[in-house]
Protein backbone atom coordinates (compact mmCIF):
# COMPACT_ATOMS: atom_id res chain seq x y z
CA UNK A 1 0.00 0.00 0.00
CA UNK A 2 1.60 3.29 -1.00
CA UNK A 3 -0.10 6.80 -0.37
CA UNK A 4 2.13 9.87 -1.47
CA UNK A 5 1.30 13.76 -1.05
CA UNK A 6 2.36 16.78 -0.96
CA UNK A 7 1.19 18.80 2.39
CA UNK A 8 1.79 22.64 3.34
CA UNK A 9 3.74 23.62 6.30
CA UNK A 10 3.03 27.78 7.14
CA UNK A 11 5.07 30.09 7.06
CA UNK A 12 7.41 30.36 10.61
CA UNK A 13 9.63 32.87 12.12
CA UNK A 14 13.07 32.19 12.22
CA UNK A 15 13.88 28.76 14.36
CA UNK A 16 12.66 25.41 15.57
CA UNK A 17 9.04 24.83 15.80
CA UNK A 18 6.79 21.86 16.73
CA UNK A 19 5.13 20.50 14.31
CA UNK A 20 3.82 17.23 15.14
CA UNK A 21 -0.06 17.59 15.16
CA UNK A 22 0.14 20.22 11.81
CA UNK A 23 1.58 17.51 9.78
CA UNK A 24 -0.63 14.70 11.12
CA UNK A 25 -4.04 16.50 10.60
CA UNK A 26 -2.96 16.57 6.86
CA UNK A 27 -2.74 12.78 6.99
CA UNK A 28 -5.30 11.47 8.01
CA UNK A 29 -4.89 8.31 5.77
CA UNK A 30 -1.85 7.18 8.30
CA UNK A 31 -4.69 5.27 10.22
CA UNK A 32 -5.11 2.80 7.44
CA UNK A 33 -2.01 1.77 7.53
CA UNK A 34 -1.11 -1.56 10.36
CA UNK A 35 2.58 -1.41 10.25
CA UNK A 36 5.15 0.27 7.67
CA UNK A 37 6.97 3.43 7.34
CA UNK A 38 6.28 7.28 6.65
CA UNK A 39 8.58 9.43 5.05
CA UNK A 40 8.69 13.00 5.29
CA UNK A 41 10.71 14.92 2.27
CA UNK A 42 11.17 18.77 2.65
CA UNK A 43 11.74 20.59 -0.89
CA UNK A 44 13.80 23.29 0.39
CA UNK A 45 17.31 23.92 1.05
CA UNK A 46 17.53 26.38 3.67
CA UNK A 47 15.28 25.03 6.18
CA UNK A 48 15.23 21.62 7.93
CA UNK A 49 13.16 18.87 9.38
CA UNK A 50 14.86 16.52 12.94
CA UNK A 51 12.72 14.77 15.77
CA UNK A 52 13.67 15.79 19.16
CA UNK A 53 11.71 16.68 22.26
CA UNK A 54 8.00 17.86 22.08
CA UNK A 55 7.71 18.97 25.89
CA UNK A 56 10.00 22.15 27.31
CA UNK A 57 9.70 24.86 24.76
CA UNK A 58 13.08 25.83 26.02
CA UNK A 59 14.61 23.34 23.95
CA UNK A 60 13.52 24.73 21.01
CA UNK A 61 14.61 28.11 21.71
CA UNK A 62 18.61 26.93 22.75
CA UNK A 63 18.37 24.39 19.72
CA UNK A 64 18.37 28.18 17.68
CA UNK A 65 21.02 29.39 19.68
CA UNK A 66 23.19 26.25 19.50
CA UNK A 67 23.03 26.15 15.80
CA UNK A 68 23.40 30.13 15.68
CA UNK A 69 26.26 29.61 17.69
CA UNK A 70 27.74 26.61 15.35
CA UNK A 71 27.21 28.27 12.11
CA UNK A 72 27.75 32.11 12.52
CA UNK A 73 26.30 34.64 9.82
CA UNK A 74 29.10 36.54 8.31
CA UNK A 75 32.37 34.42 8.04
CA UNK A 76 35.13 36.05 6.27
CA UNK A 77 35.24 32.85 3.71
CA UNK A 78 31.60 32.87 2.60
CA UNK A 79 31.44 33.89 -0.86
CA UNK A 80 27.54 33.18 -1.32
CA UNK A 81 26.45 36.31 0.27
CA UNK A 82 24.33 38.06 -2.66
CA UNK A 83 20.79 36.52 -1.07
CA UNK A 84 21.38 38.05 2.92
CA UNK A 85 24.36 37.28 5.54
CA UNK A 86 21.14 34.55 6.78
CA UNK A 87 21.49 32.56 3.49
CA UNK A 88 24.48 30.26 3.57
CA UNK A 89 24.23 29.56 6.94
CA UNK A 90 20.91 28.76 6.12
CA UNK A 91 21.99 25.69 3.87
CA UNK A 92 24.85 24.76 5.73
CA UNK A 93 22.42 24.51 8.94
CA UNK A 94 19.93 22.09 6.14
CA UNK A 95 22.63 19.57 5.44
CA UNK A 96 23.78 19.46 9.42
CA UNK A 97 20.39 18.51 9.98
CA UNK A 98 19.01 16.85 7.11
CA UNK A 99 15.91 17.40 5.33
CA UNK A 100 14.24 14.14 5.40
CA UNK A 101 13.01 12.01 8.57
CA UNK A 102 11.39 8.30 8.14
CA UNK A 103 9.27 7.01 11.14
CA UNK A 104 7.79 3.42 11.59
CA UNK A 105 4.09 3.24 11.35
CA UNK A 106 1.87 0.85 13.47
CA UNK A 107 -1.72 0.76 14.31
CA UNK A 108 -2.41 3.73 12.19
CA UNK A 109 -0.09 5.91 14.25
CA UNK A 110 3.94 7.29 13.64
CA UNK A 111 5.96 5.05 16.44
CA UNK A 112 7.44 8.18 18.18
CA UNK A 113 8.72 7.78 21.45
CA UNK A 114 6.79 9.20 24.27
CA UNK A 115 9.34 12.47 24.19
CA UNK A 116 9.74 12.95 20.87
CA UNK A 117 8.31 15.94 18.09
CA UNK A 118 8.76 16.46 14.81
CA UNK A 119 10.70 20.10 14.26
CA UNK A 120 10.56 21.82 11.60
CA UNK A 121 13.86 24.30 11.38
CA UNK A 122 12.97 27.47 9.77
CA UNK A 123 16.96 29.00 8.88
CA UNK A 124 15.45 31.73 7.32
CA UNK A 125 15.05 35.53 8.57
CA UNK A 126 11.71 35.77 6.08
CA UNK A 127 10.05 32.65 4.18
CA UNK A 128 6.93 31.43 3.04
CA UNK A 129 4.99 28.41 3.16
CA UNK A 130 6.88 25.20 3.06
CA UNK A 131 6.03 22.04 0.73
CA UNK A 132 6.73 18.67 2.03
CA UNK A 133 6.06 14.97 0.16
CA UNK A 134 4.90 12.49 2.77
CA UNK A 135 5.19 8.88 1.45
CA UNK A 136 3.82 6.14 3.89
CA UNK A 137 4.11 2.40 2.77
CA UNK A 138 3.80 -0.24 4.47
CA UNK A 139 -0.23 -2.28 4.65
CA UNK B 1 7.01 -8.48 3.79
CA UNK B 2 7.39 -6.15 6.63
CA UNK B 3 8.66 -7.20 10.29
CA UNK B 4 8.45 -4.15 12.95
CA UNK B 5 10.10 -4.80 16.46
CA UNK B 6 11.17 -3.28 19.27
CA UNK B 7 14.62 -3.94 20.11
CA UNK B 8 16.87 -2.80 23.21
CA UNK B 9 20.42 -1.63 23.47
CA UNK B 10 21.55 -2.06 26.79
CA UNK B 11 22.60 1.00 28.97
CA UNK B 12 26.03 2.62 27.70
CA UNK B 13 28.82 5.03 29.27
CA UNK B 14 28.43 8.42 27.29
CA UNK B 15 29.99 8.05 23.89
CA UNK B 16 30.24 6.47 20.45
CA UNK B 17 29.70 2.69 20.79
CA UNK B 18 29.99 0.03 17.44
CA UNK B 19 26.33 -2.25 18.13
CA UNK B 20 26.21 -3.47 14.84
CA UNK B 21 26.28 -7.48 16.30
CA UNK B 22 24.27 -6.24 19.91
CA UNK B 23 21.15 -5.29 16.55
CA UNK B 24 21.79 -8.29 14.40
CA UNK B 25 21.63 -10.77 17.43
CA UNK B 26 18.05 -9.11 18.04
CA UNK B 27 16.66 -9.24 14.33
CA UNK B 28 17.40 -12.93 12.88
CA UNK B 29 14.67 -12.63 10.74
CA UNK B 30 16.78 -10.69 8.52
CA UNK B 31 18.09 -13.79 6.93
CA UNK B 32 14.23 -14.08 5.20
CA UNK B 33 15.09 -10.88 3.02
CA UNK B 34 16.12 -11.36 -0.05
CA UNK B 35 15.91 -7.63 -0.86
CA UNK B 36 14.70 -4.61 0.78
CA UNK B 37 15.52 -2.02 3.50
CA UNK B 38 15.92 -2.00 7.56
CA UNK B 39 14.93 0.96 9.51
CA UNK B 40 16.41 1.82 12.58
CA UNK B 41 14.48 4.73 14.93
CA UNK B 42 15.76 5.53 18.23
CA UNK B 43 12.58 6.69 20.63
CA UNK B 44 14.82 9.28 22.38
CA UNK B 45 15.97 12.67 21.99
CA UNK B 46 19.74 12.72 23.48
CA UNK B 47 20.88 9.56 21.47
CA UNK B 48 21.77 8.68 18.08
CA UNK B 49 22.41 6.67 15.81
CA UNK B 50 25.04 6.63 13.17
CA UNK B 51 27.27 4.88 10.12
CA UNK B 52 30.89 4.62 10.54
CA UNK B 53 33.55 3.07 10.61
CA UNK B 54 33.82 -0.24 12.46
CA UNK B 55 37.82 -0.97 13.35
CA UNK B 56 39.89 1.10 14.81
CA UNK B 57 38.34 2.32 18.37
CA UNK B 58 40.11 5.65 18.41
CA UNK B 59 37.43 6.83 15.87
CA UNK B 60 35.18 6.36 18.43
CA UNK B 61 37.06 8.31 21.11
CA UNK B 62 38.07 10.81 18.72
CA UNK B 63 33.73 11.08 17.22
CA UNK B 64 33.06 11.86 21.28
CA UNK B 65 36.10 14.53 21.62
CA UNK B 66 35.23 16.29 18.29
CA UNK B 67 30.97 16.70 19.08
CA UNK B 68 32.21 17.77 22.35
CA UNK B 69 34.21 20.49 21.11
CA UNK B 70 31.56 21.03 18.38
CA UNK B 71 28.73 21.49 21.13
CA UNK B 72 30.46 22.67 23.98
CA UNK B 73 28.30 22.35 27.96
CA UNK B 74 27.34 25.50 29.73
CA UNK B 75 27.22 27.72 27.17
CA UNK B 76 25.74 31.21 28.66
CA UNK B 77 23.19 31.29 25.85
CA UNK B 78 21.62 27.77 27.28
CA UNK B 79 18.23 28.30 29.00
CA UNK B 80 17.24 24.48 29.42
CA UNK B 81 19.45 23.96 32.41
CA UNK B 82 17.27 22.11 34.94
CA UNK B 83 17.98 18.54 33.67
CA UNK B 84 22.26 19.03 33.98
CA UNK B 85 25.03 20.39 31.86
CA UNK B 86 24.86 17.52 29.12
CA UNK B 87 21.32 17.48 28.84
CA UNK B 88 20.98 20.51 26.13
CA UNK B 89 23.82 19.30 24.48
CA UNK B 90 22.59 15.68 24.20
CA UNK B 91 19.51 17.12 22.39
CA UNK B 92 21.54 19.40 20.33
CA UNK B 93 23.64 16.35 19.49
CA UNK B 94 20.59 14.23 18.61
CA UNK B 95 19.58 16.73 16.03
CA UNK B 96 22.92 16.80 14.54
CA UNK B 97 23.75 12.92 14.38
CA UNK B 98 20.18 12.09 13.71
CA UNK B 99 18.00 9.53 15.01
CA UNK B 100 16.80 7.14 12.55
CA UNK B 101 19.01 4.66 9.72
CA UNK B 102 18.26 3.05 7.09
CA UNK B 103 20.44 0.40 5.41
CA UNK B 104 20.25 -1.56 2.01
CA UNK B 105 19.22 -5.59 2.80
CA UNK B 106 20.12 -8.06 0.31
CA UNK B 107 20.38 -12.36 0.30
CA UNK B 108 19.65 -11.80 4.46
CA UNK B 109 21.95 -9.15 5.12
CA UNK B 110 22.88 -5.77 5.79
CA UNK B 111 24.54 -3.67 2.70
CA UNK B 112 27.38 -2.00 4.66
CA UNK B 113 30.26 -1.28 3.08
CA UNK B 114 33.70 -3.32 4.36
CA UNK B 115 34.50 -0.63 6.89
CA UNK B 116 30.74 0.57 8.26
CA UNK B 117 29.10 -0.77 11.61
CA UNK B 118 26.55 0.93 13.52
CA UNK B 119 27.31 3.13 16.30
CA UNK B 120 24.91 4.05 19.18
CA UNK B 121 26.05 7.53 20.80
CA UNK B 122 24.97 7.96 24.46
CA UNK B 123 25.05 11.95 25.13
CA UNK B 124 24.04 11.77 28.01
CA UNK B 125 26.15 11.17 31.68
CA UNK B 126 23.77 8.43 32.53
CA UNK B 127 21.01 6.89 30.69
CA UNK B 128 19.76 3.83 31.05
CA UNK B 129 18.58 0.56 28.02
CA UNK B 130 17.43 2.72 25.12
CA UNK B 131 14.70 1.58 22.57
CA UNK B 132 15.23 1.11 18.50
CA UNK B 133 11.91 0.17 16.61
CA UNK B 134 13.38 -2.24 13.72
CA UNK B 135 11.16 -2.19 10.24
CA UNK B 136 12.24 -4.73 7.79
CA UNK B 137 10.72 -4.39 4.48
CA UNK B 138 11.14 -6.31 1.28
CA UNK B 139 10.73 -9.63 -0.50
CA UNK C 1 8.24 -3.55 -7.06
CA UNK C 2 11.89 -3.82 -5.85
CA UNK C 3 15.08 -2.51 -7.71
CA UNK C 4 18.59 -2.74 -6.29
CA UNK C 5 22.25 -1.88 -7.79
CA UNK C 6 25.36 -1.14 -7.01
CA UNK C 7 26.53 2.31 -8.72
CA UNK C 8 29.51 4.29 -8.83
CA UNK C 9 30.99 7.54 -8.24
CA UNK C 10 33.75 8.53 -10.09
CA UNK C 11 36.78 10.20 -7.61
CA UNK C 12 36.13 13.27 -7.17
CA UNK C 13 38.44 16.25 -5.36
CA UNK C 14 37.82 17.02 -1.80
CA UNK C 15 34.60 19.30 -1.54
CA UNK C 16 31.22 19.15 -2.42
CA UNK C 17 29.57 18.15 -5.78
CA UNK C 18 26.42 18.08 -7.50
CA UNK C 19 26.16 14.65 -8.46
CA UNK C 20 22.65 14.07 -9.57
CA UNK C 21 23.02 13.34 -13.31
CA UNK C 22 25.68 10.77 -12.51
CA UNK C 23 23.58 8.82 -10.23
CA UNK C 24 20.31 9.59 -12.55
CA UNK C 25 22.37 8.27 -15.88
CA UNK C 26 23.13 5.36 -13.77
CA UNK C 27 19.36 4.64 -12.51
CA UNK C 28 17.46 4.60 -16.01
CA UNK C 29 15.08 1.64 -14.29
CA UNK C 30 13.60 5.02 -12.28
CA UNK C 31 11.06 5.72 -14.88
CA UNK C 32 9.26 1.99 -14.26
CA UNK C 33 7.99 3.68 -10.58
CA UNK C 34 4.84 5.39 -10.56
CA UNK C 35 5.21 6.08 -6.79
CA UNK C 36 7.71 4.50 -4.44
CA UNK C 37 10.91 5.66 -2.53
CA UNK C 38 14.01 5.68 -3.62
CA UNK C 39 17.27 5.34 -0.91
CA UNK C 40 20.81 5.96 -1.40
CA UNK C 41 23.59 4.46 0.62
CA UNK C 42 26.99 5.43 0.40
CA UNK C 43 29.42 2.72 1.41
CA UNK C 44 31.90 4.47 3.05
CA UNK C 45 32.85 6.23 6.34
CA UNK C 46 34.87 9.36 5.18
CA UNK C 47 32.60 11.08 2.49
CA UNK C 48 28.45 11.85 2.73
CA UNK C 49 25.08 12.43 0.69
CA UNK C 50 23.27 15.17 1.00
CA UNK C 51 20.37 17.35 -0.79
CA UNK C 52 20.63 21.13 -1.17
CA UNK C 53 21.26 23.82 -3.92
CA UNK C 54 21.60 22.95 -7.30
CA UNK C 55 22.50 26.34 -8.55
CA UNK C 56 24.70 28.40 -8.08
CA UNK C 57 28.15 26.56 -7.31
CA UNK C 58 29.35 29.04 -4.63
CA UNK C 59 27.11 27.21 -2.43
CA UNK C 60 29.33 23.95 -3.04
CA UNK C 61 32.33 26.32 -2.07
CA UNK C 62 31.11 27.91 1.01
CA UNK C 63 30.05 24.37 2.35
CA UNK C 64 33.57 23.08 2.13
CA UNK C 65 34.47 26.11 3.76
CA UNK C 66 32.25 25.84 6.24
CA UNK C 67 32.23 22.15 7.32
CA UNK C 68 36.21 22.96 7.85
CA UNK C 69 35.66 25.26 9.77
CA UNK C 70 33.16 23.48 11.82
CA UNK C 71 35.47 19.93 11.81
CA UNK C 72 39.40 21.63 11.88
CA UNK C 73 41.86 19.34 11.11
CA UNK C 74 44.83 18.66 13.69
CA UNK C 75 43.38 19.16 16.86
CA UNK C 76 44.78 18.37 19.85
CA UNK C 77 42.31 15.88 21.07
CA UNK C 78 42.74 13.60 17.87
CA UNK C 79 44.28 10.24 18.56
CA UNK C 80 42.99 8.34 15.20
CA UNK C 81 45.64 10.42 13.13
CA UNK C 82 48.08 7.59 11.52
CA UNK C 83 45.89 7.92 8.23
CA UNK C 84 46.74 11.67 7.51
CA UNK C 85 45.01 14.77 9.15
CA UNK C 86 42.33 14.96 6.90
CA UNK C 87 41.05 12.01 8.18
CA UNK C 88 39.57 11.60 11.09
CA UNK C 89 37.64 15.25 10.11
CA UNK C 90 36.19 13.18 7.15
CA UNK C 91 34.98 10.49 9.51
CA UNK C 92 33.38 13.65 11.84
CA UNK C 93 32.21 15.39 8.61
CA UNK C 94 30.52 11.64 7.42
CA UNK C 95 28.72 11.49 10.86
CA UNK C 96 27.36 15.12 10.70
CA UNK C 97 25.84 15.15 7.54
CA UNK C 98 25.23 11.54 7.01
CA UNK C 99 25.81 8.80 4.27
CA UNK C 100 22.13 7.64 3.24
CA UNK C 101 19.35 9.69 1.53
CA UNK C 102 15.59 8.67 0.85
CA UNK C 103 13.68 10.28 -2.00
CA UNK C 104 10.13 10.07 -2.98
CA UNK C 105 9.54 8.86 -6.51
CA UNK C 106 6.16 9.54 -8.76
CA UNK C 107 5.76 9.42 -12.65
CA UNK C 108 9.28 7.69 -12.93
CA UNK C 109 11.08 10.57 -11.20
CA UNK C 110 12.96 11.82 -8.06
CA UNK C 111 10.60 14.51 -6.42
CA UNK C 112 12.82 16.57 -5.43
CA UNK C 113 12.41 20.45 -5.37
CA UNK C 114 12.98 23.37 -7.58
CA UNK C 115 16.39 23.67 -6.21
CA UNK C 116 17.35 20.70 -5.04
CA UNK C 117 20.28 18.08 -6.12
CA UNK C 118 22.08 15.73 -4.87
CA UNK C 119 25.58 16.73 -3.09
CA UNK C 120 28.23 14.08 -2.81
CA UNK C 121 30.25 15.35 -0.47
CA UNK C 122 34.57 13.76 -0.40
CA UNK C 123 35.78 14.86 2.65
CA UNK C 124 39.59 12.69 2.18
CA UNK C 125 42.18 14.89 -0.07
CA UNK C 126 42.70 11.48 -2.01
CA UNK C 127 40.15 9.31 -2.50
CA UNK C 128 39.25 7.06 -5.48
CA UNK C 129 36.04 6.23 -6.55
CA UNK C 130 33.12 5.91 -4.38
CA UNK C 131 29.72 2.73 -4.14
CA UNK C 132 26.10 3.68 -3.41
CA UNK C 133 23.53 1.08 -3.05
CA UNK C 134 20.52 2.45 -4.89
CA UNK C 135 17.13 0.65 -3.48
CA UNK C 136 14.06 1.70 -5.27
CA UNK C 137 10.67 0.43 -3.96
CA UNK C 138 7.45 1.31 -4.99
CA UNK C 139 4.89 0.60 -7.76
Amino acid sequence: MWLQKKIIIGAKTRGFHLVTSEVLRQIPELRNFKVGLGHFFLQHTSASLAINENADPSVRVDMESGFNNLVPENQHYFTHTQEGPDDMPAHLKAVIIGTDLTIPLAQGRLQLGTWQGIYFCEHRDYAGERNIIVTLTGE
